[in-house]
């Protein structure tokens, strides 16, 4: 039978979670559409779940990665920071080494089974 | 502020789960105690659910990673096989390269910030 290595990762700072799966996609969609609302819509999370993950991310590093503007039309934009560029460049290139390290795990694996 | 990269892993095949770390501890308590209901008690988990761990294990490779035995004083014994200790060692060794993978990463990512 064949088998195929699977798995999750994430980043933390000491004091929790940082960023995951789900924490980068938000990011991303919040530099899509600038507005924490649609992101959050789109994802098809809470207004809540969302203002919370961002309020966390940018507690847990020096620079914020994402600016909520108040007020104006739809409750105000948000902006991601170069710092939160710079965040979705981490994860990303950390989860690109590890689905290259699962892929030569399973070459590995069914060789010698 | 310190990053710290962390994750989990699994092994699959097309039929779903096969290894996993609380697989994996069931092998183990179940090579050591000789009897699947001891190593569920251990474990904290129901009867049921460690038979079914055990089921699903068999079904999935090609030869039975736990024998079990039927009748006899507290419901017969179960016995670990060679596939079984083989299939320990291997999520085992893989598990060690990922929290190698996973130490290198935390370096890399302290390190470029």
């Amino acid at each position: 039978m064949k088998l195929i290595a699977n798995g999750r990762i994430w980043i933390e700072t000491e004091e929790g979670p940082f960023l995951g799966y789900g924490r980068i996609e938000l990011l991303q969609k919040i530099n899509e559409l600038g507005s924490l609302k649609k992101a959050a819509t789109e994802m098809k999370i809470s207004y809540r779940q969302a203002w919370d993950f961002v309020d966390q991310m940018n507690k847990r590093t020096a620079n914020p990665l994402v600016i909520l503007e108040r007020g104006g039309k739809g409750g105000g934009g948000a902006v991601l920071t170069k710092e939160g560029e710079k965040a979705i460049q981490l994860f990303n290139d950390l989860n690109t080494s590890f689905q290259r390290f699962l892929a030569e795990a399973i070459s590995g694996m069914n060789k010698n089974k």
